[in-house]
């Protein structure tokens, strides 16, 4: 990154009350980060202010003394509330001109829809002294790039999301490669791990998260932890020759909790692989109540494996449906082995799919006990070569959903560990 | 909003570079603001910065300048890149002190889930001299409550956002309120409704949407619209009285496409409509593969209701287990009334269930046909009056997880109507 006298990189700001009413989500800032990441851009802050004058002064000042790039959106409308133009005008004490040729525009766009032009849209036709337009192909408002003080220049863009993209690729794209801001290309890699705790998985490889290039950084989810590795190089190939034997040695040392990378799920992965050996799947299904199916057919194509199964969350289901026999029940009680294991078994018997995968256990709040407290469930898995359950203890202090989605997790990956080892 | 010397209201700041590389998107942010926006704190800014000490310790010493109160998602697990707790305290110059409870929890917690503790935990058990615990029920990081200069506190959270938001409705909603941050008293109701559109609703209730106390905004999400009223008063009795009047007129307009409120759920609502009536429930789901079980699954105590039913995605499970006659799938294929009814009616004798709700589909994005698009679902739902399936039509633009949750919800609300009104 050349050096600047404000500062290094990009900052985003964000400007509008309804972000700060939590109305919407800031899909743009995050999609805006996408974008610079791609480009290789340093990008170290992004904020939201309302619409409000002087704050939004005191905003963009702060960030000129920060950064090379201040990226906008929002605030570019006609109404009152609109104040972005203005305010950053203002934030350099720079006068407000008229361009003609943006308000003829403006004119054009409205008359051709059929609306009524009116006073307040003659706004959107003022920028600072100095600035360029940067045109909105797409909508009334155009954006500009300005300079205001050496090193630090505005890009400002609408809220609107379909607008300030095509503005973005248009015309921000190329302005920041030509202004020398992409710092080369990135590569990156998101591994996802299962049954691994993420400070575990972090001193596995803690020598790993203190490399510069490629960065390595851990992320926990809903019972996955990931690591996303990151390159940067001046040419796509270079990035990807640096990533690699660090994906490498990070797969080295986690062995089979990473269950795959980007747009892996326990779900694809598992289909994947039955799709591979041309094997079927049936599921049996007590506390998950159906999200371990719903789970499989979130995944594109999931019907050339996943045949369906049984959600038998009351007793007498697993009874009558699946076959589970009453004294079983009586001896071990619905969430045991052996329930889950006749469950697992039934599953099979009744789709004919080569494996079943089986959940019962106690997703709370109420229904526990000492000896089978919230959070313990069985998962059985019953393939050709037999049928084994085993108890998991999620632990008591657990929401329902958590446990929930623990259970439908840990059930796949008790099936893609026992079809990568062949043990049961 | 009393005064304070550094500034006023709450500032929230979302540590993470995840954030900055676009990864993920800020939904913890948008929560907070829903959640301070509810409670009347003046909220004036959100900031994001990445895992970086120096720009976190210039980040918390800015906000301490200019609000009473900084609220940070992130950052707070064991890995090196968790640097909040030590950041903000290094911005004051405080010592870290190790709170021997928090150690103790957090490897009780450990060794009850039967993973190792790892010393890497330890600095979860860190707080600045002076600071309170903010305790985590869920996860293993608690945050903290701190005020290192009059007029300035910080409340840390993880990044998580289900610890995060038990963490909020626990402690820190409570001590915003104690605080007298929250300016009056609140009284707030969501109205949720299903089968209307956002625009539609807002058409039939413009005139309230600009009422000014209480207000009424409308929200969008997957299907479901929603409308949130909030009144403004001295005191509790008084807010409540603002809001009636304005919920009633809202309710009496938009009639039965309103299903419930706040925390309701179209799946609570149906489970509690059962319940009353001493009736049970059945499912068979192709298209969403469970996700109709899991819906049900996640309310507590919907085994007082729901029985299970049967996954059947393969055409050969709807023959074989639900008993759909061969030459219906045959003559009208797979996602038709004919077999809808044919598979909530075998839902519905193979449990014993009072009603079954049946669902076809065709969730894409490989499938679809000219005739049979995809986004075409067919629903049927039978009880002691018969049974009726009906097609809705979603969308062929859709995403198939986007068409699988409205199936879900469609389905529910169909079956809600038909208890409603008792009409086949």
């Amino acid at each position: 990154m050349s050096g600047a006298p404000g500062g290094a990189g990009v900052e985003v700001l964000c400007i509008g009350t309804e972000l700060l009413l939590g109305n919407i989500v800031n899909g743009n800032a995050r999609w805006l980060a996408e974008q610079l990441a791609a480009l290789g851009v340093v990008h170290h802050r992004q904020q939201v202010v309302g619409d409000n004058r002087e704050r939004l002064i005191e905003a963009v000042r702060q960030a000129a003394g920060r950064c090379q790039v201040l990226v906008t959106t929002g605030g570019l409308g006609p109404t009152p509330d609109d104040l972005t133009t203005e305010a950053i005008a203002a934030a350099f004490g720079a006068e407000l001109v008229e361009h003609g040729e943006i308000w003829a525009a403006i004119q054009a766009r409205i008359t051709a829809r059929g609306r009524i032009v009116a006073p307040s849209n003659r706004k959107q036709a003022l920028l600072p002294r100095g600035a360029a337009v940067l045109p909105n192909p797409t909508g009334t408002a155009p954006g500009m790039i300005w300079t205001p003080l050496p090193g630090f220049t505005v890009l400002t863009f609408p809220g609107v999301p379909s607008e300030l993209r095509a503005m973005w690729e248009a015309t921000a794209a190329p302005w920041l490669r030509e202004a020398g801001l992409a710092g080369g290309v990135f590569a990156s890699r998101m591994l996802r791990f299962w049954g691994v705790a993420e400070s575990d998985l972090a001193e596995r490889v803690h020598d790993l998260l203190a490399l510069e290039n490629p960065t390595v950084a851990p992320y926990a989810g809903a019972g996955e932890v990931k690591l996303r590795v990151t390159a940067r190089a001046g040419d796509a190939a270079a990035a990807a020759a640096l990533l690699a034997p660090v994906e490498e040695e990070l797969r080295r040392r986690t062995g089979t909790s990473c269950f795959g990378a980007d747009g892996d799920s326990l779900a694809s992965v598992v289909l994947a692989a039955l799709r591979r050996r041309g094997e079927t799947l049936a599921v049996a299904e007590s506390c998950t109540g159906g999200g371990l199916g719903a789970a499989l057919v979130a995944v594109p194509g999931a019907s050339e494996v996943f045949l369906g199964g049984v959600i038998a969350y009351a007793n007498a289901v697993k009874r009558d449906l699946l076959g589970v026999p009453a004294e079983l029940l009586e001896a071990h009680g619905a969430v045991s082995d052996p329930v889950a294991e006749a469950m697992a078994a039934g599953a099979r018997r009744l789709t004919g799919a080569t494996w079943a995968v089986a959940v019962t256990g106690i997703a709370g709040p109420a229904g526990g006990t000492a000896g089978k407290p919230v959070g313990l469930v069985h998962i059985a898995v019953a393939g050709p070569d037999g049928c084994r359950s085993e108890a998991v203890r999620f632990g008591s202090g657990r929401e329902r959903g958590w446990i929930q989605t623990l259970t439908v997790g840990e059930s796949l990956n008790r099936l893609r560990l026992r079809l990568n080892t062949g043990a049961i």
